[in-house]
């Protein structure tokens, strides 16, 4: 019997004589004991005024290490997690699903991190945007960490994934969880929670866990705050009632109940390799974590002409997962959570087969102390004048097969779940992707298409990747989560921010152009990553651009385009005066101005970014060049990247090229 | 007397019998009749079956014409709206901001629709993610119009930009719009909204207009509508609760409360440039529309050393100030909207009395029948005590000042106005700009810093520009608008759409790397922007790059940079095996290999974006280049832009670079 603890304000607490009792999935016995009376205004309070400053006192890259940390730690004691896990009814490939895909997730956003954040506190988003004339009163937009507390409040299918998927982009941001792990599974989440906590790798209230009833949590939040719900409609609509959330606009995002669809394109033949694609998608996704997916398929929409291929085909694929005990290895289909959970999937499958005839499985005969239960797969013929199969969300095994007449109609009834987490298409023809995407992208947060070329690849269609933004408009919620940076987004405000170039540069850590450029002390390419300053500029001395120059640039180049070589032609296109120089003979000539030839801390050019060509040169003309140190991003202990603005000018003081060059430096 | 009609299901609908009269803000008469029982449910019908599918059915740059074309038609008519506008207490300036503002900002949408979106009906957003190890199951976010329509509830003070500002993004988006003007200013919105009718720039449906109660509308919301309101707290709190939007996750954007601020640099002397900047800000925002703006300053944050001073300052600023006829050419301070409007902003300004002392102005004496009141200045030195100052708006010409001890102290004050749309601050340090930016912006929706650089081009504390978002958190209602494509995106719904990279192709309409690279029917540069096709990708034959061609290139170029240079030198560096060609020198080359020298249809490269280097390239490999069409543009009706994407392979098959090619093409 496991006594499941929260951890708040800084300490374990036990569970109290409020506490309920946790039953195996597999026999019923009791198993755990989740809830204790805690102190939320306390917890809250140590969140906002602890773990919030200390997150925000350390830049996106100190953050994306810490979740790196925390993900190899997990990574090393999963087989723990996955013990505890069976007696959620969890399979091995299930709880792989939970636990290796939450420390993914982890991962991913470490990575995503480092590699597309700054390493500081001020996200910047989007170009700067220029107010006047003259461009000395421009704009950006920052993102800095909500100042409150992030509440999660997570589902009982995946404890560890449903954790750290919201974790991983609310700590990026810099701002404390407190996470509510549902009371079904608490035991599994604890032991994630307690290895998180145990490491000490997170500053001290930027993380706590509320196992059991979250009491008055939600009438202490404010504007600062946010709530990312997991659940059922009927939970999140309770909490979008919440006086103190409605009345602070504290940020709430929910992904709840959903009647994913899948569609079965015109192309599939029964012989077609996306047959094969199609039947195993659907068993998977009937099967896995015993259908308890808020992302698996409820709905399998084929052309009519194929219905009864499918159902025979389906029925014979769901006749090799019986459910069995998690344990064994070679059980494909595990336990639901709980007797509870049995029970309401089971009477949700009895209201779709009001509308739908039950085509295999069968809810009788079932063991009375493990949750188990055979796939059920219903069909339903007349899926137009049905209602209950597009609206009754049967979290279990249980999927229903309905024809449509062509792509319009599938998506018409694909559509007719009010708003899903995920469609998914089977076929092999692009016009038939296109077509099913526009009908139904408003509706479903993710399309999923797979077929011949992608499913040695393919993720699966119930699997949210940490990459793509996972929530559905209407009954799923309206919410989004993940989605790489997005979901950081989602614990940041954004704040619009004008000033002079200066004021902008400032405040976002990156030079703007306008800004100062202050000459170094010696040539930028003798110093060294840590040395260069943001605004540090080089200015060139003038070099002149002859046509010898462009005549032997396109013998050399064999670019002999007639803008650069004929002079009638040139001046007949409504870009050129006459003759001009090849732009890439622009670039050449000015890394020529303005690079330092010896060996030093500059290792290589990597790359050259929103170049733009603004004026052509003419022969005769001369340039020079300003290269300024734009950004500093670090990528190893040994090197870090320095993005330069360079700007290249004609003798008249008019910019004829503008972009921005990478290097790797030195530190 | 204006009877103000109300445009839906295509028709116009005269005021009954449950109209309200409106009153003219400079003497009282009655001016207009506002009001009619309409039916919601099928003005909602007519948006979603008539107005939204023939919206769906334009691409951006169709939507992005009809604005310009709406933004045109306005401007020739404002004269007619500016006259409208004085009954309501505007002056000439104060119309400005309201009508030409708002004209603005259509052509600002205008303008970032064809700049900044596709000519297509989906938007893409952000960029592909590789989910596999090879590339053959790929995804990226795509954006389209949110099926239903789109609920403007609009506020009283900006009648015409009140309703444009919202209106672009929305019908650029490819949403029908229901709009409900305030009933007090329904007059001049009335107007604007005639012209915009009559000119039949837009489909039927996409427009209607709603002037008085809107009775059972919000009843009838569902998942893919979207509702926008501008206008107090507690009415918003009443919307957020409705049925329907809590249980149909109803998108909902709320602009109400905001007890905005602004702060004085510590920087900044009774001398420098800047207090004269400071002052005139105050002065302007607390009096421009009469200080009947939501972005207002209400709070006036000076460090404590300058507190006599800019009182005394300010008040003789005010003292120029005093109310007027609004018709009259010198008036610099008009008329409240109406009695009512008077009373609320009196009875506010003695709750703020009650901790405050006023230093300027007086309610005492004012018009019976003009809602004229003078400025109302008053001085809080203990503004840590007080708590009122901070959360009570009053929606006139009154303004608290209150001193700080340092910036950490302003900032705090700033924020304890529980979530603004702005907060200012006039300095010219950027120092300061960064600490009080770090400080507040978590609680502000914008910051806007002015000082002597940007005073020329400064657009106002109060001033919302299209380019940037406005909305701020907490008591400003948690909401978004404007902001560029974002504010497009309030009314699209983002979907995730994964596939191979053929499905992602034909879903965006942009190449995806992986993707089929067809042989076109002629050299590309041989072919018309409409001739060319997505993924018609030319295969060059290599070309060997010799020691002696990096060496002339070297010399030619000047670029003697010693990884090209020294053998020694370079095989030291931790990128490169020994000497390398130049980067540019692989540019060029690429550029000889695919470039066809004839006159032709390809005008001009006019950029270059994501050059990455992936390989180095030593002395006595051969490249070769994949030149394929990854996007297309109009941009006028001569030519358009082709976006290619080159791929530089050496003969070992390896990547050596990658980038974006822009030219323009004609059409």
């Amino acid at each position: 019997m496991i006594e499941v603890q929260s951890y708040s304000e800084g300490r374990w607490t036990n569970p109290d004589d409020s506490a309920r009792e946790v039953r195996s999935a597999i026999d019923g016995r009791p198993v755990a004991r989740v809830g204790a009376r805690l102190d939320m205004a306390a917890a809250l309070d140590h969140a906002r005024r602890r773990g919030g400053p200390a997150l925000r006192a350390l830049t996106f890259h100190d953050r994306a290490r810490m979740l790196k940390a925390i993900a190899v730690r997990l990574n090393e004691r999963k087989e723990t997690l996955r013990g505890l896990s069976f007696d959620t009814g969890a399979t091995r490939s299930d709880s792989a699903i939970d636990i290796e895909g939450g420390i993914g997730t982890l991962f991913v956003y470490a990575s995503k991190g480092r590699r597309e954040m700054p390493d500081s506190r001020v996200y910047l988003d989007g170009p700067v945007e220029r107010l006047g004339r003259t461009g000395a009163f421009v704009g950006r937009h920052i993102a800095v960490p909500l100042e409150g507390a992030a509440v999660h409040i997570n589902a009982f299918n995946f404890p560890v994934w449903g954790m750290l998927e919201k974790l991983g982009p609310t700590l990026l941001a810099g701002v404390p969880a407190i996470v509510k792990p549902a009371t079904a599974t608490a035991q599994v989440a604890e032991a994630c929670a307690r290895m998180i906590v145990e490491s000490e790798i997170l500053p001290e209230g930027a993380f706590q866990f509320i196992a059991g009833p979250v009491g008055d949590l939600l009438d202490g939040l404010g504007g600062q705050d946010a709530v990312a719900f997991t659940g059922s409609a009927a939970t999140a609509a309770g909490i979008r009632r919440t006086p103190s959330i409605l009345s602070n606009a504290t940020r709430f995002t929910a992904e709840q109940d959903s009647l994913n669809a899948t569609i079965l394109g015109p192309d599939v033949t029964g012989e077609a390799p996306e047959m094969d694609i199609f039947l195993d998608e659907v068993a998977r996704e009937m099967t896995a974590k015993a259908g308890q997916k808020c992302t698996a398929i409820r709905r399998v929409i084929v052309p009519g002409a194929r219905m009864d291929e499918v159902a025979e085909r389906l029925s014979r694929r769901l006749a090799d997962h019986p459910p069995g005990d998690p344990r064994d290895g070679g059980t494909r289909l595990g336990a639901l959570v709980n007797l509870e959970q049995r029970r309401d999937v089971i009477g949700k499958a009895e209201i779709i087969g009001a509308e739908a005839r039950l085509v295999f499985g069968s809810a009788d005969g079932l063991d009375p102390d493990g949750a188990f239960l055979p796939p059920m797969l219903f069909r339903c013929d007349d899926p137009d004048a049905a209602a209950r199969v597009h609206d009754t969300e049967a979290f279990g095994p249980v999927s229903t097969l309905m024809p449509c007449r062509d792509m319009e109609h599938a998506a018409a009834l694909a559509n007719r779940g009010g708003g899903s987490l995920v469609v998914s298409l089977v076929t092999h023809d692009p016009g038939v992707a296109r077509e099913v995407a526009l009908a139904t992208a408003a509706h479903h947060g993710r399309l999923y298409i797979n077929d011949r070329s992608a499913a040695s690849e393919a993720t699966g269609h119930g699997a949210p990747m940490p990459h793509m933004v996972h929530g559905g408009p209407g009954r799923a919620g309206g919410g989004e989560e993940l989605g790489g940076v997005r979901g950081v987004m989602h614990y940041m405000r954004r704040a619009a921010v004008q000033g002079s170039p200066d004021m902008l540069t400032a405040i976002g850590g990156r030079w703007v152009p306008g800004a100062e450029e202050r000459a170094g002390p010696a040539h930028p390419f003798t110093r060294r990553f840590g040395e260069l300053e943001i605004g540090e500029t080089l200015r060139t001395p003038p070099r002149r651009v002859t046509l010898e120059d462009i005549e032997h640039f396109a013998e050399f180049t064999r670019d002999t385009f007639y803008a650069h070589m004929d002079g009638e032609a040139a001046a007949r296109n409504p870009f050129f005066p006459g003759r001009v120089a090849h732009g890439y003979l622009l670039l050449s000539f000015a890394a020529g101005l303005f690079v330092e030839p010896n060996e030093g801390p500059v290792l290589a050019n990597t790359g050259l970014d929103g170049l733009r060509f603004l004026k052509p040169v003419e022969p005769g003309a001369a340039i020079d060049v300003r290269l300024t140190v734009k950004a500093k991003t670090p990528r190893t202990p040994e090197y870090g990247e320095v993005r330069w603005r360079v700007a290249v000018f004609d003798d008249a003081g008019d910019a004829v090229a503008e972009y921005d060059l990478l290097t790797m430096v030195a530190v």
